[in-house]
């Protein structure tokens, strides 16, 4: 006989890739509605899971016919609907790596991750073709091909070329496609880093990595503790996409929804109004917002219109709630819980949340509201986090030593793209280490206290500090600059800057707005929502014994600072 | 810099190992109460996690010192209690193999079972002492030493040699332990099938299988359909763990138990006194039983005395559950879910479960009822399941053809103990063959019919005798029904029933017939030629160790049986 005797691939060694994903929905509900998409123009777009699932099939042969092979990067400039989660899945599953950009870096960071990743084919949005215009001659070195996706036929005058019309080319795919048996530690997807201290980082995934993240969150999320007044869990989610998934995979949520077959919401761009018609529409009861989002739905004047009643579970993440937010969310949404969580561009998706334990469930509201805002609870057995402090020892278990929180886990970048040696930085002794600084209270939860890299954390954006502290000071009447998050209530925090000018400079607070204008905004190098708010011209900056911006020392007096600042634009 | 700069075990290749799932209790539930082990002496032994796993502890040094090695065998005769699991963890988690060897085999196949895994050392409850000494001589050339676990200090008077004291051993040990950082596919455990067609094959498992089984059975749980009248999920399972380990895992449920930190019940033996008992003072909130065991709780005259209300989800498995017997037991659990499943020795656990579709969620109950007692779906994405005719092509979802199971999957075996022939015949064409019978229908739930040997064949048809079980022990006078073929010169092979008639009932053989003439034949669920021929009425069923009809040992006994059976139809 010259059968073999053992199949490994088929049972100790079955591989976790991401293309099983797709075996539930279409094994048990392929005619159910998968994803529904409204566009901006109000316009819906309705696929079931075995259209979905067909057109992703196109996408493969599609993939395969621009001369994609195992391995190569293949980019997206795109925002969130079935077209973009077509490619997700098309390019993992041949066995490429998909790279979602993200389209709210700066040019000059865009084109560095870009052409870092060497993508071979970038597939972009219509609305985005300005961005890719812009950087078309510095990437047009790396990058062979592109695919404009639209949701109109045709395709439109530009300077980019070759370009391929996105729908045009997928009618023409088979819709069944023999997807390989891949190994389950090869490379799925690659995320780059927001660069807050310094270029980019491209954070690399296997498809093991997105298996076990989506599996034991699932798990969590299934078997976490409830409490008496908790909304019934529904069994058919209606989840409400509108975290961009180039924010590191959206949280892992797109591969959840898919695994557990969930009815998927799409509005491209968040807007109050869209978001409010498609829950009441589409009945969605679920979604993964971040605090300036419903920040917006709050100030959104006819909020009141709208049925939203069929949304009772939203997950909040991205960074803290500030109470007075979340009580008048409270409002509009009574069954809403706000739990927060942590995780970061080298985690994939989330590492810790702020999960009940069991003997809590019937503490008073007060208590638990206090539980939810904690940073949580890493998402034990699957990652282990500690907190420790320079020399590497745990710190106490007392709400106050301060260290760093270093992680193991499934779903920990193993390495930077191309980088070896930040990569062994980062894992220096066999634990990653996250440069967040936090505490950990009585009962185990971390908390995150202060962040060592002084990001500022607007909105679902991350206002890097050290490169607008060294682009201020590129100006010549600035002695020293340092930045700063003051609360908001709608983005969270919002950047305010401490000046001490060269003495003798006669020189206004504008002055380093219109400064940062044209050094910063109009040559790429940061965006206009990383402008500061305020500006305050200070004595001194505190420092550490070190000579290093002290942000604790700051942010204990931001009260006094922020009354002698002035406010230079608008929020 | 010496520092190495990739570390994948603790990232990318994190390894899946047993070991894992005591991070959570230990890390978020220390002092919760573990285990409860009443013994038959009505005794009761209490253990919180921190005070278990610490034994766990001292049981891993134990065995070092009792020389075990990584890939040595580790036997164990045991009933259900704290120090069974302690080895099972402990055997595990350092890279030994945990062989629970089932006690219910023939002396012949317990011998062979542990000659054939060569287990080094053997642990055992002093209740089962007999057996050990009976199987001494033929054993004591592969077993090195013996454990003698007992609830009382000391050791008995036996031939056994070298005996070892089970607690005066453990207390001598440190109680924290350095749990090697394992492959994820060392292997981990060893079952035996029960011999029903020749002798026992050893299944092997790995850390990894177990790993993944027990996550996606925990995300399936978790993320069910679940029904409006259902009760709530309790946020802290107590689980009644009254099937044996040495029943390839218990199914899963002690790995999956300590995962979630749920509370474990463990009484030894399962008998209906004691496990009422229990129930009542643990508030047993969960449990997995086969038919037998609960049709010996509807035989039990106190039943009444005890207060059952905690006890709101059964799983049964083992066997389809008879809707008569369902019923039935409904009136003593009000909101028992009682769902079939699929599993064998080789799956390591379940594989296919009668799960919900989420539109069957406002089916009527009647509806719902007949989907609960469907063997089920397949475990997807982590089980696939086929049923395939003799050509391995697929049946259609008729309802009606039938087939045989093929599997594959991550807890699939690998492999039969030494044995590649075996080996290479189950996984023929790279899937593994159950032997098992079964049609699948419209909705795609697979519906065992029977063991493919099972199988009466009369003329050129094929009587399925669990659909015909399952029918007859609707009769409300019915406690025990199965059929076998007896040998027909005509025919090949014409039906006889045997059946246990519930205690008190004065019915005649001949309202068998009467009965499935009237509920199956004129209701079209069965045709006239699957009728009896021949009623037996006996006061015991023969059953395997595992609780299953016996169709062997009837086979054997045909004769005796068809002599005291009446003819109640012509041929």
């Amino acid at each position: 006989m010259s059968e073999k005797t053992f199949y490994p691939e088929y049972s100790s060694r079955y591989p976790l890739l991401i293309t099983n994903f797709i075996k539930k929905p279409m094994g048990m509900y392929p005619d159910d509605e998968a994803i529904v998409y409204r566009n901006d123009d109000g316009q819906y777009f309705r696929l079931t899971w075995r259209e979905w699932y067909e057109r992703t099939c196109q996408h493969a042969h599609l993939l395969k016919a621009l001369g994609v092979k195992e391995g190569d990067r293949v980019g997206t400039m795109a925002l969130n609907h079935h077209r973009h989660l077509e490619n997700i899945f098309a390019t993992c599953c041949i066995g490429a790596i998909s790279h979602p950009i993200n389209v709210r870096l700066s040019l000059e960071h865009m084109t560095y991750v870009i052409n870092h990743a060497e993508d071979s084919v970038i597939f972009f949005d219509e609305i985005l073709m300005p961005f890719v215009e812009l950087l078309y001659d510095q990437i047009k070195g790396s990058v062979k091909k592109f695919v404009y996706m639209s949701d109109k036929p045709g395709l439109p005058q530009t300077k980019i070329e070759p370009l391929y019309e996105y729908e045009a080319l997928l009618k023409e795919q088979p819709k069944t496609y023999d997807w390989p048996l891949l190994d389950e530690n090869s490379l799925a997807t690659l995320y780059y880093t927001t660069g807050t201290t310094g270029l980019p980082k491209g954070a690399l995934y296997t498809h093991r990595q997105v298996y076990l993240q989506c599996i034991h969150s699932l798990e969590r999320a299934g078997n976490s503790v409830r409490l008496p007044d908790d909304p019934e869990r529904p069994n058919r989610l209606v989840f409400f996409a509108v975290i961009p998934f180039f924010h590191i995979h959206a949280w892992g949520t797109p591969f959840m929804m898919v695994y557990g077959a969930a009815k998927m919401v799409f509005s491209s761009k968040y807007e109050p109004e869209s978001f409010c018609e498609l829950i009441q529409n589409e009945k969605v009861n679920s979604a993964v917002m971040v605090p300036t989002m419903l920040a917006m739905l709050l100030e959104y004047p006819e909020v009141d219109k709208w049925d939203l009643s069929s949304l009772t579970t939203i997950a909040i993440g991205g960074g803290a709630l500030p109470l007075g937010l979340k009580s008048k969310a409270e409002k509009l949404f009574p069954h809403m819980r706000a739990a927060s969580g942590y995780g970061m561009s080298e985690t994939m998706a989330g590492v810790i949340g702020a999960v009940l334990k069991r003997d809590m469930e019937n503490w008073p509201k007060e208590e638990i509201d206090k539980v939810f805002v904690k940073t949580g609870l890493p998402m034990l057995p699957a990652i282990d986090a500690r907190v420790v402090d320079e020399k590497g020892n745990d710190v106490p278990h007392d709400n106050e030593t301060i260290g760093e929180i270093i992680l193991r886990g499934h779903w920990i970048t193993e390495q930077y793209y191309k980088d070896p040696e930040k990569t062994a930085t980062a894992w220096r002794g066999g634990w990653f280490h996250t440069g967040d600084a936090a505490k950990i209270d009585q009962d185990g939860y971390i908390i995150i206290a202060d962040r060592i890299t002084d990001v500022i954390r607007s909105g679902s954006e991350m206002v890097p500090t050290v490169l607008l502290e060294n682009l201020t000071s590129n100006a010549d009447f600035v002695l020293e600059a340092t930045y700063v998050g003051i609360p908001d209530e709608k983005w969270g925090e919002i950047p305010m800057a401490l000046i001490k000018k060269l003495p003798g400079m006669d020189v206004k607070e504008e002055d380093i707005l219109t400064f940062l204008q044209k050094e910063g905004v109009d040559s790429g190098k940061i965006t206009k929502w990383m402008l500061p708010v305020y500006v305050a011209f200070v004595d001194d900056v505190p420092k550490t014994s070190v000579g290093k911006y002290d942000k604790i020392a700051i942010r204990k007096k931001i009260e006094e600072f922020k009354a002698k600042a002035k406010q230079v634009r608008k929020v």
